[in-house]
């Protein structure tokens, strides 16, 4: 089989929400896995001096309507969570915590928890919530609440993110095709191309 | 016909050359047509904090792959300009200049000098190169010159680019399509599904 996909994305982006819903997809189609890597888009703007869309003169108020015109595009259900964006180091550490014992369930736990922030309005932020929504998919809501504050779990998710800014990813979503960096739900086409075609 | 299409660009936008290389077949193959409008994203980036894409930490890197790579990917002609970006006064202001007379003419102008600049890479922020392309279409050199110099044409240029600002106009391409405003050329795909079946 060729190389898997990496998927970075970040639990409070709407962009990488929509790649979430999509991504498996397209690479089976093509023939390849994914790799999902949960990234903190607060650690990553350190180092750019990027900001959270909503704060963006022009842009942010742009944003907030190519948001809601993408999810109706794409054909996804989206509501604007009222808090947002939201810190994402609870669902971010639950999804390694599982993901390095049943990957498929970290990414039923990935979406879920995307459902729950986008669609359901529920504050992902909260470790409470994390473990409320990690627990309708059968995992023990004080394993996962226990595991959200190990020292262990922390630092897996400092070194994932420290690796992936060291790799240069910025954004979300991206996604790396075979060394080649894609940034955004924007860029499926190109993806697409690549994984049918080959490099161009 | 249906209301027509507004398209801002900034000539030192790579995403915007590709956009000015295909917006009006979008727009001819949905009836409708396409106002051209070039702005200065030197005074937008005033208004938003934005900078030039080479400057980003991570983003500018990946930006000049993303935009060779686009190119590839919409079969266009690019090379990277040996300086980039470049103040884009001279021709913008050739454009609105011609534009009120011929506005065929400044589009094939538009497209000329957008080629000077990412396919051979010419400086078209000189006054003189500008005047250059626009003779090859058949203008006078001399008066494309002092056109440049013509303070009505300045205030023409400033106030379209102070009222892209009111409106909301970030970045380039920018297009405006009955109201509804979309960012970047990897926004045609939405842009296209509204032309053809209406707003969504």
């Amino acid at each position: 089989m060729a190389n898997p996909i990496d998927f970075y994305f970040d639990y409070s982006s709407p962009y990488g929400y929509f790649a979430a819903m999509k991504i498996d997809d397209l690479a089976a189609k093509n023939g390849r896995s994914v790799n999902w890597k949960p990234i903190l888009l607060g650690a990553v703007f350190k180092v750019t001096g990027g900001q959270p869309l909503p704060t963006l003169p022009l842009k942010g108020p742009y944003a907030l309507r190519d948001i809601l015109r993408s999810a109706r595009f794409h054909g996804l259900p989206y509501q604007q969570p009222s808090k947002f964006p939201v810190a994402t180091q609870a669902p971010a550490r639950a999804f390694y915590w599982i993901n390095d014992r049943d990957p498929a369930l970290a990414k039923k736990l990935a979406q879920a928890l995307y459902q729950a922030y986008f669609v359901q309005d529920r504050d992902i932020s909260s470790p409470e919530i994390t473990a409320d929504v990690a627990a309708t998919l059968g995992l023990q809501r004080d394993e996962v609440l226990a595991a959200l504050n190990d020292a262990a779990v922390k630092d897996r998710l400092k070194n994932e993110v420290d690796a992936a800014i060291k790799l240069g990813v910025f954004g979300s979503p991206y996604i790396v095709v075979d060394g080649e960096p894609f940034w955004g739900i924007d860029r499926f086409d190109q993806i697409e191309h690549w994984l049918a075609r080959g490099p161009f």
